[in-house]
């Protein structure tokens, strides 16, 4: 077991990025970035309407681009000693294949067609349609699918993105034989498992995103289907029954992708999940925690035992899949649809003079460009000098923070943000100050629903971009929530819990939870709550719960 | 009657105008302003505590450099020919004065002490007064002496003003035999009366800002001021019993002040007012008509008959007296607390990275200065031109114009500002947008009271700066009102009005309403609703009222 390694893969929104992890310690021994070069341009998206896809090619390209990078700072006997491979991608991110497994953009009569690539997760097409699967789930008569995902169906979500596309695109409705999730798609391809019939799907991409579940026998029953949308007729057995959690060996690597690579042939790779799953394990999650995700929104991590789940449905959260995030344990998943995105709101309303004015005066451009940019790279940083310097008092107001609607407690996509108590004397920094209070209070929001139902939590692990670089907003956080706030010391918890995942499928450890002990690195950083400010923030946080009731009404009929 | 002439003087928060008015015609011959010299060095002043003075010496030189350079462009045949002058001033604004009518900081002793000088309308340093007095009101057992001034009495007034230098300043407490209102001071001292007993007083002013009313015999009795607190004791009988309406004349014009002026002497002084009443008389007021001062923020006039009051208290307003804005009928008085300064306040937002980025960058220092000037400069331009393109649903948003508290209707300046409905999409153009929406919404809500109490509507003059600026937010006003917008033709119907009355106070007219229909010059231009927006905004305005009846409690204790 001494000085074996292992490589994590974590498919993002615009890159991925390989890891080279030591199995003993969790040491990071090398990483390489590769950002998908087709996205980049640009390519086959029309943000306008919330169209976002991911060229295939994009995927293998990068892949193999930043493996090489990992492992050539390492040297052949690391390389050698590497036993396996995990991976963790973005996701519900769906693509339609044929029946060789092949993603259709990978074919030459598709590779320009949008509709033939990966739908990223944000891609936001599918609205009509998954508005249709929440009024059908209702009414239809038998199950409502949706109880284990929250209630609420979401336009990002499986379901709706490939009825969308079937509906919309003759073409690839004849060409589609099944659909994969690209946490099913990477592991298929690296083990050559190309019958999609076959392939190892993911657990948590099902249960979280599909509406499988164990109790009505898998992926909802054909008359549901068919009920939607006669176009689904058929599909479902040519999808899958049977789901996997990554602990688990997809397959071994061949012989093809262990040279591209310069890996041993043959290693395991273990199945894959969804990346903010795949982070809480490499954050070190465990019962009692809420692993915190904190980036542009948040996604938020619990696991619970079978007895304090109890058969019962957990409301108001986004699911709960047993074995979504470890195997033995239930995966529960909250989340805020806007976390980082609020503070980049204000940033963006704060440099329309930069975008809108600047650019007609009568000056240089390189000046113009280097005013604009030095300027708009400051803004964070100023607002929370100043922020910080605030007391509740001399900010004197409140916010909610629903900016992009409301994942957690209680899913509603109609909610927006609200700003209230501005004075003449209100500014920027003020502002800013009650943005990341409100986030503060929509994390808050989650913690009490997880914990009102019996889900205790006991401490906080953050990770992702915004645990890292903003004290401030981490003390915020830790102030409203009262309660010590764990950074994750390693910087890509997502691409070391692939890492950790492929350990046990390499069968290095016994159990996730073996692994973890000894894999995940602990912590960088505690943000301890300030008595004084929890007690005043609990206060305003009543009042933002009050708020938010008040407002609901108003903000839906906006 | 042919080719006679009338000095209005208008003194305002920064600067005194005069204006030469031809008689016959209203046309505007020639005008002059001077700036307030010791105000503008920021002297006697602390914004911090809202503590906002002017020296009586600033307005005896600036009234005397205005006069002089509007006659200074009038021929010797015109100076010979002015037959009156007319005052108006802010107000509340008193002062304290010896035996002898003399302000306390012209004499030695006190001439640098600010309570020895002129309070502004905008001094907050009297809250606990004010709060005081609304509790005695209410609690003393006799008559409620604020019933004729909205039911709740400000810390701008008169009485909170004196009673708060009372208690704070035992050297002026003692000085001070009497006390004046400067549109009182001005006419005296023009006129030579130096008796605080005998000088007349402004009913204006007395009617709306020191609870003066006839049907109590005047100011409030002895024993509620004594009740109040001791220092007032014997203060009443040093003040006024009588007060005049502004058709009446104050005194002739002495010797020394025509000498400096270069006017005839023994000419007529009509009686002082606040500038919005006469502004309203200037903008052509009559029945059935409510003329708004738009500016910072708005004050807003009617005049009604008797019967139509027939001894109602109009509820909500800030105020009711008769013959304050024109002899024989009762002038209504309401108003926004903010209106162009809740733009300004968001112009100041989006001015914090000028403000606080760009003097810390590495760049030439004048450049700079240049560039945050021009950019300042052109955000109202551009905010507007890009709001205008917007359409209603584009901007998603809804605001409360309450940033500087409400005024009118119901006076709770514990109130604050709102804005509701922000998505990550939302642009500061559409924030702009809401907020020149919600000030328009209060203007609405302002010509509701009045309509919803008998006080009917027909028309709607607007002066001031905004009325003369600012095409879109004239516009949005007609449409959110629902009836045409007229923009007296005037640019300085303040001053012109104050001419109006001279010219009855000298007898070239027998009545206001005679001077008016020959001296009011008309409308420059309508704004007339657009008939799909008004009904899209009386839906939106409905919202306005829900939202802010639904936060008003939060609202008051964030």
């Amino acid at each position: 077991m001494k000085d074996s390694y292992v490589v994590g893969l974590d498919f993002g929104s615009d890159s991925v990025r390989a890891l080279v992890v030591n199995t003993a310690t969790g040491e990071e021994l090398a990483s390489g970035v590769s950002y998908y070069k087709r996205w980049m341009e640009g390519k086959y998206s029309q943000p306008a309407i919330n169209q976002f896809r991911h060229h295939p090619q994009d995927y293998l390209d990068s892949m193999t681009e930043a493996v090489t990078i990992a492992l050539g700072e390492c040297g052949q006997e690391v390389r050698e000693k590497v036993v396996g491979i995990g991976v963790d991608t973005t996701g519900s991110t769906p693509c339609a294949v044929n029946k060789e497994g092949v993603a259709l953009a990978l074919l030459d009569e598709y590779k320009e067609n949008p509709n033939a690539m990966f739908i990223l997760w944000k891609d936001h097409t599918a609205v009509k349609e998954a508005a249709e699967i929440n009024d059908h789930a209702r009414s239809w008569g038998g199950e409502d699918y949706t109880k284990y995902e929250g209630g609420v169906y979401s336009s990002e979500w499986f379901w709706a993105k490939i009825l969308h596309i079937l509906r919309e695109d003759e073409e690839i409705r004849e060409a589609a034989f099944s659909w994969v999730e690209l946490c099913d798609w990477i592991p298929a391809v690296l083990t050559g498992i190309t019958d999609p019939l076959t392939m190892k799907r993911s657990r948590c991409a099902a249960g979280h995103k599909a509406m499988w579940h164990e109790d009505w026998g898998g992926l909802p029953a054909e008359e549901f289907l068919v009920g939607l949308d006669p176009l689904l007729a058929g599909l479902r057995e040519r999808l899958y029954e049977k789901t996997y959690t990554s602990d688990e060996k997809a397959g071994s690597l061949t012989a093809e992708w262990a040279e591209k690579f310069g890996l041993p042939e043959g290693i395991a790779v273990a199945v894959g999940a969804f990346d903010a799953h795949m982070g809480a394990v490499g954050a070190g999650i465990e019962e009692k925690t809420i692993v915190k995700i904190m980036g542009t929104s948040t996604c938020d991590i619990m696991i619970a035992p079978y007895e304090v789940i109890d058969n019962k449905l957990i409301s108001g959260i986004c699911g709960q899949v047993d074995g979504s995030v470890m195997p033995g344990v239930v995966g529960l998943e909250a989340g805020q649809s806007a976390f980082g995105d609020v503070y980049a709101w204000f940033r963006n309303v704060l440099s329309w003079p930069l975008e809108s004015i600047l650019p007609e005066m009568d000056l240089d451009e390189e000046l113009k460009e280097k005013i604009a940019g030095e300027m708009k790279d400051k803004i964070f940083i100023k607002l929370t000098e100043e922020a910080e310097k605030l007391s509740l008092e001399e900010t004197g107001l409140l916010a909610l923070d629903w900016l992009n609607g409301r994942r957690t407690p209680f899913a509603d996509q109609t909610l927006k943000g609200a700003l209230i108590g501005l004075k003449l004397g209100t500014t920027a920094p003020a502002i800013f100050r009650a943005l990341v209070e409100a986030t503060a209070f929509g994390a808050r929001a989650i913690n009490d629903q997880f914990i009102n139902q019996g889900v205790a939590i006991e401490q906080v692990i953050a990770t992702g971009g915004i645990s890292q670089k903003n004290d401030f907003v981490m003390q915020v956080t830790a102030d409203v929530l009262n309660m010590p706030v764990k950074v994750a010391a390693s910087e890509q918890t997502c691409a070391l819990g692939a890492g950790i995942f492929a350990a046990v499928a390499a069968g290095i450890y016994k159990t996730i939870e073996e692994a973890i002990e000894k894999m995940a690195t602990g912590y960088s950083k505690t943000y301890n709550p300030d008595p004084e400010r929890a007690r005043e923030y609990q206060k305003l946080y009543e009042k933002y719960l009050q708020l938010g009731a008040d407002l609901t009404a108003h903000l839906q009929n906006i």
